[in-house]
């Protein structure tokens, strides 16, 4: 038997995200019959981060047993060859070590989230960005958005439906940037709260918009309240980017 | 009676191509609809460039004459509405000279042909870029590119359906880029004859995989020969992201 890593991108759109459910199509159903069609094994696929419907990857990574040994490229080939016509591809497969875990194994998680500023509509951006009509001020979101940076308790920035034990997580850095009508919003911690990225940006875009400054931002983490949080970001504006081991 | 010049946008994916036909959906069509729904007058909507099925535009310009003086941005904003749910959007509209016109009046036109070079299948970018599997060398096919430059005659990479009169042209410049996985070939001229972009960007990937050097380029261009020419490349994989006048 042996371990691979396997690193996945994916278009979000036509999914209902990564975990496998019983209402639609999941990226992870889509690896697994990929999997089993070259290789006749039914095995599952554990991935780094359980993206929501409609949430992108650039670099997913995901980790699977297989009982025979195969080459890592030969791997790669008939997975891509089996997943079409999906829009899921495996950039990479590697033999990792037996303990390998491509979520607990995990140090650092990347997202980005996408905001394309302008009046009109998207067309090749549809579904890969969250349009803001409203002008942003990206250099007044990137300095707000500081306040979130270290060891907090996220209660605010967290889902209703969030599992995770606890809501105290270290956010290692966080970051707006402008590069023409785009805002990107680079987030990387060890590990996310659900819908903690979707409820930074939202919040940050009411800063950008001029309706809160950098001390409601400050003053909503402080609160430790769901209720304090700006309005959840649209899911079609996030991708999960990369996973460091 | 007021002309008006429309910066747009679009997918071309789902569309037969700009220019109206019989045999299905043009982005011509759907601009005429729009603007039919909210002005009440039926137009014709003359474009810069007549993309292909599959070209995208990041800047396409056309003109139109209405007979009632609106505001630009109502014009912009009502079309716009209209529009929905296809992949076009009306990035500006302006108010023109009367003796404005988007095909005859402009300086210069800008191509963009994007390639990724990996061996993976494309998901978020399928449809918006031709995939390469071999690897390329960018910089061999930036020198090669540039025997293209200046004013030559352009049989060998005109389509046999070219209506232009003549097949002199002056390519204005011509650079191929690397960033990443992305080759980006970018090429402005005047005007461009049929297939022009894509002959030269599936000529510059016979050079890229070291199949072709500088100089059978150069020979390529010299024969006046259309079957000296490379493969075509892909439709999908260009884009008319500007117009100067």
């Amino acid at each position: 038997m042996l371990r691979y890593k396997l690193t996945i991108e994916y278009d979000g759109a036509p999914f209902v995200g990564w975990q496998a459910q019983a209402n639609g199509r999941s990226v992870q159903q889509a690896l697994t019959e990929a999997i089993e069609k070259f290789s006749g094994e039914r095995v599952t696929v554990y991935g780094a981060g359980r993206t929501d419907a409609g949430v992108h990857a650039l670099g997913q990574v995901a980790h699977i047993d297989l009982a025979r040994d195969w080459e890592p490229d030969t791997v790669r080939e008939a997975v891509n060859q089996h997943l079409k016509p999906e829009p899921v591809a495996v950039l990479a497969a590697e033999i990792a070590a037996d303990d390998f875990d491509a979520r607990f194994s995990a140090r650092r998680r990347h997202y980005l989230y996408r905001i394309i500023n302008r009046r009109s509509p998207l067309t090749l951006e549809r579904d890969r960005a969250w349009r803001v009509p409203v002008p942003l001020d990206a250099a007044a979101m990137d300095a707000a958005a500081q306040a979130l940076v270290g060891k907090h308790d996220f209660t605010t920035f967290r889902a209703a439906e969030c599992q995770a034990k606890s809501p105290v997580k270290t956010l290692d850095s966080l970051h707006v940037t402008r590069d023409g009508e785009e805002l990107r919003i680079n987030a990387s911690a060890r590990s996310f709260l659900h819908h903690q990225v979707r409820s930074i940006a939202g919040t940050l875009k009411l800063v950008g918009e001029g309706k809160w400054s950098g001390k409601h931002v400050a003053a909503a983490l402080a609160a430790r309240d769901r209720s304090a949080c700006g309005p959840v970001a649209p899911a079609h504006g996030l991708y999960l980017i990369a996973v460091d081991y």
